[in-house]
């Protein structure tokens, strides 16, 4: 069972704003872009049929603090968390770095992304919160409290 | 029966990018929205429930040539032209304007939407191509030949 | 002095995601929107020479809780209070509802925007934070505590 | 010298529009990655200070048609080809094209980029149109005419 996980993307320049940085909503997009992998790195997507129904996970709330800014062709490491696992909720702290010319991560702004598992019918039509089918269950833990992001 | 169509916008912070002036790609979606919104002037919608099916217009072909920039605030005009209109598919002319301190406006760009109409079925699923539906076909007419943007 | 604002918008087919509304991170956009146009609306800009210096204004700190969906078309509307000021910060709490056919406002979110004054050299160089020109003092105060969104 | 290129995405969530299908401008922000990428295989970047003065690409043109949908976590190919190259400007065409479960590529649609080589001051204020630099004029070369895209 996992709950953690790290990815990286490099800034693209439709991402910056004339300010000559990242725009803020894009952050949220790079944690969105972390969620997404992190289910794939399972075998998972956040929207697939699973046990013969099709499950998806709107987002219940984001938050995301902006410490530093990110600038075209930065390359960017989204380290995820999952902060609190229920039966039906998944919360994802998210830390972003940027990764400098020695390597180095350098942090630049964290946030979080509170999610909810939805059932859908065969025809796309959402059918409401439901508890996270088991395959999802079996493959995602809580992080342990004592863990800490690098 | 309608041919053209004139609508306005205000250039927003995250329309921008990094070079000062709004991304390339943000003159398409004026376009897309001058040609929504010119829908919508006729009491119709690009996403209708007309006649008991459900009718869409997905982009066949799209080209932009950019003139001039457009910055953070700038006064945006678009002048939408029925090109061309067949059975199934409507061309639009979209002529894209910067309204000046003195209200001139001033030409920034110029391009193309080639938009074809789509039957879907009731859940969404799309069935194909098909002939625009008799309230589009009624609404809007082709330009005629002679017929300018000033 | 002011402390509210209220502005609206029509949901773009371009700010939906397959799920069929609008995605999460364009509720941001609307708040910072809404945030833009209040200082529009006392004459102010968020990118702006004041007092021979350039200033603006960066997010250190965004959050938004997302109730229930907006879709294409939807009448949205965005009512911003200024839910705290200091001498180089504003923060802002934004409500966002979606006005039904009857006219009646439904909320569908609440976020904050937090934001930093910030200076900017002639050539556009960041040169930090700093206390907000006296014009934005003199014209936006923090909402009495009492205050409530309808 | 190079002419041709090619490289990788996949389609991510906030990409995708309540058609269910990756919205048109997505394309040609998949165009304009590819452009860039190139730039970068090559050791330059669109955005670069060469020889003591600073150059970018602004667009022309764009145009582009959409033949087949992309949709989430559709992986997706991007072949650029030179098509043009004068002392200023450079014209990219490109084939977009989606790999199937068994690795073929089918496409999906494809367009150009004609961009045009201006030089910016050392505080970014554009100087207008220049000749490309000659590290870009030794790196980039025009496809022949007998060149396919495969």
């Amino acid at each position: 069972m996992a709950f953690e996980f790290k990815c990286e993307r490099r800034v693209e320049f439709s991402e910056t704003d004339m300010a000559g940085v990242v725009h803020f909503t894009q952050f949220l997009k790079y944690m969105e872009y972390a969620e997404h992998a992190f289910f794939n790195s399972l075998g998972l997507s956040v929207y697939q049929k699973l046990d013969g129904a099709y499950y998806g996970w709107p987002k219940l709330k984001v938050e995301c603090g902006f410490e530093k800014p990110l600038r075209f062709e930065d390359r960017v490491s989204i380290h995820l968390l999952v902060e609190e696992k229920t039966s039906k909720c998944l919360t994802f702290k998210c830390t972003i770095f940027r990764i400098t010319g020695a390597g180095q991560a350098e942090r630049v702004g964290a946030g979080i992304i509170k999610t909810i598992c939805v059932e859908f019918g065969p025809n796309g039509e959402k059918l409401g919160a439901t508890q996270m089918p088991k395959p999802v269950d079996d493959a995602i833990q809580q992080a342990p409290a004592s863990f800490q992001i690098a």
